[in-house]
């Protein structure tokens, strides 16, 4: 294993290169998806599938899916670099869906730049993004460490099983953004957060244990880590997110309150909702489903928010969902030194890019 | 089997909703998508899923790729109403595909109503038509037959080939469309074709190959066969709209000429411009690349397509294709039933609603 978590990104991204070129040639096209009938328009593919997927690559993430699946491969006695295609499974999935997200939010930017539907255009960004939801998939047929069938077969379902949820979650979030009066609950926040940011983690962790050949309970604790320290981090977001925002506020020129602005439903808010007063309620929910508001809007939202004690509950959850994601792993007896590198991993995940 | 192919559809639809109910419940989706962490939102999960789903199948469709599927099954010995989950399996990848492109292609209308971004927001419909991907794959797990884990695992590699290749020519067809100047080959239209299309009949053939274990040889001349026929299909709609448009330009207030104003790069169109007089190819160009045609401009450009031989080229193609098929049949030797089943299959496809 290198010494830090930093130092596997050149390797990943060399991986990936191979699944994915940044310029696609005939050679590639017909070893990777298989003989032309006829023939193949390999200019076409260039811009339809490898220059999207590049340009959102270069412009950053830390491929920490990668890095936390060749974390658990190493613990688990194999040999990481031997594993680094399936590394990507996870990596490329999780690409794919930001772009297919970005469409379906209307998001403008991503990463600082714009979103790769105004660049390329729907059409082709959405194309590019749900490819990237079978490409990788391919490894598992190429099977470049020699699984055998079984392995290969639960690594298709456990992909299966968690890609549908994946979607149950965008689906409820969508749901949610458009029906400004839908009366949600605090565990129909967290399913949400778990099936649409928890599932991918899932995958990083269920994908290790099930090439590396553990038991259903291993299996079972990683996924289970993986996916508490998911949504803990979601929750941290939205934290920092109103924090900031009430730091900020006074300075000029500074942007602030972002989620209160595009009307989302944070836990801050399922709570806020839930315990203030009906007036306070009432206004809150006002402001968050204006098309557009003031800086004195944002502020009075985050006060509400504040009243009602949300973000310390929100705190609260968090620190919890952390400390059952650690007794995860205490179950499973990890080795010092993956204790350590997931320590690190923490580290390196928060101050994180995307 | 049914006495006729069009008796199948009332169990299909059965078997589509045991897969996905019309309402669902908590029941349904803790069964299906396993138990939720904390809660699912089951009315949202219903408005974003469900509905979106049932609106477009209850419009219509001949589920001819189930019963395509449910023939081959019954050829090779099988008792068809034990696969009936199996058959949903293309039939809803297709229908999730149909989302998915109406929204890329900007489609307005499907199957004589709005398209389901229009009725439901581009957002919930491209999550539905993504979710659509995923779900019927859940099949191969739930395993209704009982199958053994090697076709399993060779359904899933299957389903990984053809659908990676359908985003293949997605992405062809998606470039072709918005780089007007974008030169095509025959052969690059037809591979077009092969994979948008045809990945999809060939997935109906070899899953029913797969799922009753026959030969490669089989898998191989079942999947030729439903390829070669979607490909001949797609061919034969592009000559339908130009015989139609110039049987219908002169009466009064008929829609004609559809294709040409979309400027859609058919097979017609690439003939065209490849054997045209250089003068005649550039202005079928500037034709096809306008926002806006007039009726003169539309009938310039079939007359185009006409003085280029391009109808007769492409009836030629399209019955060279159909031909091709039935060798690919002949070499599988089947029954004298399944034979004349597949003949009713064709002209059951070729009445076609959708």
């Amino acid at each position: 294993m290198r010494e830090t978590l930093a130092e596997w990104r050149p390797a990943i991204d060399e991986a990936i290169e191979d699944l994915v070129p940044r310029e696609i040639d005939d050679e590639y096209l017909e070893s990777f998806f298989g003989e032309a009938t006829y023939k193949y328009d390999t200019a076409g593919l260039q811009r339809a599938l490898a220059d999207p997927f590049w340009e959102l690559l270069d412009r950053g993430g830390k491929r920490w899916r990668a890095v936390l699946f060749l974390v658990f491969v190493e613990e688990f006695g194999e040999d990481p670099e031997e594993y680094l295609p399936y590394a990507c499974i996870p990596e490329i999935l999780h690409n794919g869906t930001i772009i297919v997200d970005d469409v379906e939010d209307g998001a403008t930017k991503r990463r600082g730049q714009p979103a790769l539907h105004h660049i390329y255009g729907q059409d082709i960004a959405l194309n590019a993004g749900n490819a990237l939801y079978f490409l990788p998939l391919k490894v598992l047929t190429e099977n470049p460490a020699g699984l055998p069938a079984d392995r290969r077969l639960a690594a298709h379902e456990m992909l299966t099983c968690e890609l549908n949820r994946t979607h149950l979650g965008q689906g409820m979030d969508i749901r949610w953004h458009n029906e400004g009066d839908a009366e949600i609950s605090t565990d129909e926040y967290l399913e949400m957060c778990a099936c649409k940011t928890g599932c991918l983690a899932r995958i990083v962790a269920r994908l290790a244990a099930i090439i590396t050949d553990q038991s259903a309970a291993v299996e079972d604790a990683l996924a289970n880590y993986a996916e508490l320290t998911a949504v803990a981090f979601q929750i941290g977001d939205d934290i920092l997110d109103v924090e900031n925002s009430l730091g900020r506020a006074g300075e000029f020129g500074k942007e602030f309150g972002n989620d209160v602005r595009e009307g989302k439903k944070t836990l801050l808010v399922i709570h806020a909702l839930e315990e203030s007063p009906s007036a306070d309620a009432a206004r809150l929910t006002e402001i968050l489903e204006a098309d557009e508001n003031t800086d004195e809007e944002v502020l009075e939202a985050l006060s509400i928010l504040e009243d009602a004690g949300s973000i310390e509950y929100a705190r609260e959850r968090a620190l919890d969902l952390a400390a059952r994601a650690r007794t995860e792993l205490d179950a499973v007896d990890l080795g010092d030194e993956t204790t350590r590198k997931l320590e690190e991993f923490t580290t390196f995940v928060i101050e994180r890019d995307e």
